[in-house]
């Protein structure tokens, strides 16, 4: 089982002020991963880590005929059902670990950086292609690995003498596995794999690999955040689309 | 076209000098590739930027029908044809910017340590994709993006006061194009795409991935050279096993 984290009291009021700040999240991942998708009317659609449900409202606002979103914290869940409630969402507490359990079939499952948390990436995504009908899509973003490689989690960017950020220094790529460092909180764990160790898994599992993005900003959200021209030094997220064969 | 640096005097007599050392390529790239490598007996191949030859005229020893094997250096192909001929394999100059010229097709495309002196790798890959027959591989490595990321192409390890290899620094990772720097000589060109360009690349053209590696070194190489053990902080590899569908 995954980390409760988001159920930590400091961690949750953390997180949730991240709700009305510029975030990277909404400024860098959600852009890139939204071109991504394909149009969700009438289909069913899982959501994996859904947090307190924007997109899976979303999904349902757009016409999908049945969401599920999942997520391990009872705390942003109950944001969820109170703020993102949509007669076509249902939301159940469950940790992506136990997908398993679920019964229905989906035309598309999604995850917004929640999978650098799953400890078995092999099984996860073994189980996300049972559930999909043929035809159905994976799309979903994480961590990028040469963020999550370095094993104190102290990957940095450097800085020249005027304060420009110039290069990243990074460290343990080729070691996969888990990661414990600080996220609001100490003790906060992910879990590093390769890109190559991704995309492998990925295809031998079945999934045909349709996009690999590692998204640089926008001219609008460089206006709205100018630290985000660090993307241009390296990557901070990766996102994937994959396909179940028809 | 693709800078003809092997034909440089000075560039061909220090890269030769390199088969009679154990390099990377001997320790690290080529016991890589060769795992994803099809049994090749019977089939007919295109060897992109063959060198002085040393695997196509392994391919034909293993049984290959038809070897094709090109390259822009005078120089490699006149050692190829010298050291590496066989009744099966056809040494031609080509540039792999002029692939559609070529008029059979292949059941493997095979290319290492090449792809990164492409300036055009959406025609190339293009190229490949029509001269494959159905369910084809194209087997290829080349420099690591993270490697090829750096604008002045000084991304480099940072040692700590012991002399060990600690971590890696690196810039412009983003900024997909040309790089020039020194390698034996000054002023050879390769060229830097991301990670997503390649694979995003190769998935539009219309391949399957089936595996993407970035190598870390067996035991017994790292016995040969044991500053293999940077390949832990960062890939100096890639390499790709893509598939056109049956």
């Amino acid at each position: 089982m995954s980390q409760n984290i988001y159920d930590n009291e400091t961690f949750f009021r953390e997180y949730m002020k991240l709700r009305g700040e510029k975030s990277y999240n909404d400024l860098l991942e959600q852009p890139a991963i939204n071109k991504l998708l394909p149009d969700v009317k009438g289909k069913t659609i899982l959501d994996i880590g859904c947090g307190y449900g924007h997109n899976s409202c979303l999904f349902a606002q757009n016409g999908a005929k049945k969401v599920v979103g999942i997520d391990l914290s009872q705390k942003m869940l109950e944001v969820a059902k109170k703020e993102f409630c949509h007669p076509c969402v249902e939301y159940r507490r469950m940790d992506m670990s136990e997908l398993s359990s679920l019964t229905q079939k989906f035309d598309m499952v999604y995850s917004s950086l929640a999978f650098h948390y799953a400890e078995n990436f092999q099984k996860l995504i073994a189980d996300i292609y049972v559930l999909l009908n043929e035809g159905g899509y994976l799309i979903y973003s994480q961590e990028h690995p040469i963020v999550t490689a370095t094993m104190d989690c102290k990957g940095h960017h450097n800085l020249d003498e005027s304060g420009n950020f110039v290069s990243y220094t990074f460290s343990d790529y080729a070691k996969s596995g888990q990661r414990v460092g600080p996220w609001f909180v100490e003790g906060v764990i992910n879990y590093h794999r390769t890109m190559g160790e991704i995309i492998s898994m990925l295809a031998h599992t079945g999934f045909i690999i349709k996009d690999v993005v590692e998204p640089i900003p926008e001219s609008w959200a460089m206006k709205e955040k100018p630290d985000l021209i660090k993307e241009y030094i390296k990557p901070t997220f990766l996102i994937i689309k994959a396909r179940k064969p028809e």
